[in-house]
């Protein structure tokens, strides 16, 4: 099973060691009492940091999967182009 | 200085403590290579959680800042629903 | 019953006259089969005028009603805040 | 030029023609000074109705014009696959 992310996956862990550091931020944030809307600035800033990160697993989800899948045949390329729309949506939703 | 989260603090560490491991699930995905579907499927539940957080925090803060806000003076009232505004367009737009 | 949105309202309905006619020229896109990613261009602009508008509410009802309601009885408040909250979530998931 | 949406073009046709009377009732509303969270509802309703129609778009200019950009070279093909995460995520931050 090819995956799309495979060339990209170290930025990929980076990324996410960074986001769990910024949650443990919050949680720090919280214990101390800091001021609500303070809190909330961080909460937006991870929520933006993994949408981000969903938003280019999409990107190559698109370019890798379903290409290849397309290059098996048709009904296969279909398939991954519905499973990415639905992921989409629910990005959209979350 | 009051904190609109004060009452649900433990609630709300427990809470980044299940997003934190959440988030470190995903990193151990990446690296087994996970399908980046069912990566996209845990990051849309992870922003899930972080935007029901946001939203819960933004309620506490009316509930409880704006409306002591509101019992000092006017305009301190007024200020915090600015506050809390921006951080909700923050939130749609993250 | 107040309304939030009073001393504003001809501000609403000329946002709400400029959407519908934006609604309109995305109708002509289509019969014109211009190009889909331009047809999006236009709904991404129709969808931010509309969640802004929808946050402008939001802040008003803050603002006028749910300070109203406190001044009723706390019951009141706190029902308008729980409202708001809950309209600020679908605008969030939408 | 292709476009994606070409053998679906009188169903968004509808539904766009269904979205733009649903921002003429929420006009209606506002003249009529009525409640503001009902007025909220509404907004959300055509924000997903247009979120929705988006989504549509970019599900078939993937399986349209991204596709045809393959057929045609693989530079074409990238282009239109980043042109599709960029409205993504506008759809996304809008």
């Amino acid at each position: 099973m090819t995956t799309g992310y495979g060339l990209e996956r170290d930025d990929y862990l980076k990324r996410l060691a960074r986001i769990e550091g910024q949650v443990r931020g919050i949680a720090k944030m919280v214990e101390e009492d800091r001021y609500c809307i303070d809190v909330l600035t961080q909460i937006v800033s991870v929520t933006s940091a993994l949408r981000s990160l969903g938003l280019g697993l999409v990107d190559q989800h698109i370019r890798t999967c379903v290409r290849a899948g397309f290059e098996t045949d048709d009904e296969l390329g279909d398939e991954r182009i519905t499973e990415a729309t639905r992921s989409i949506e629910r990005l959209l939703r979350a």
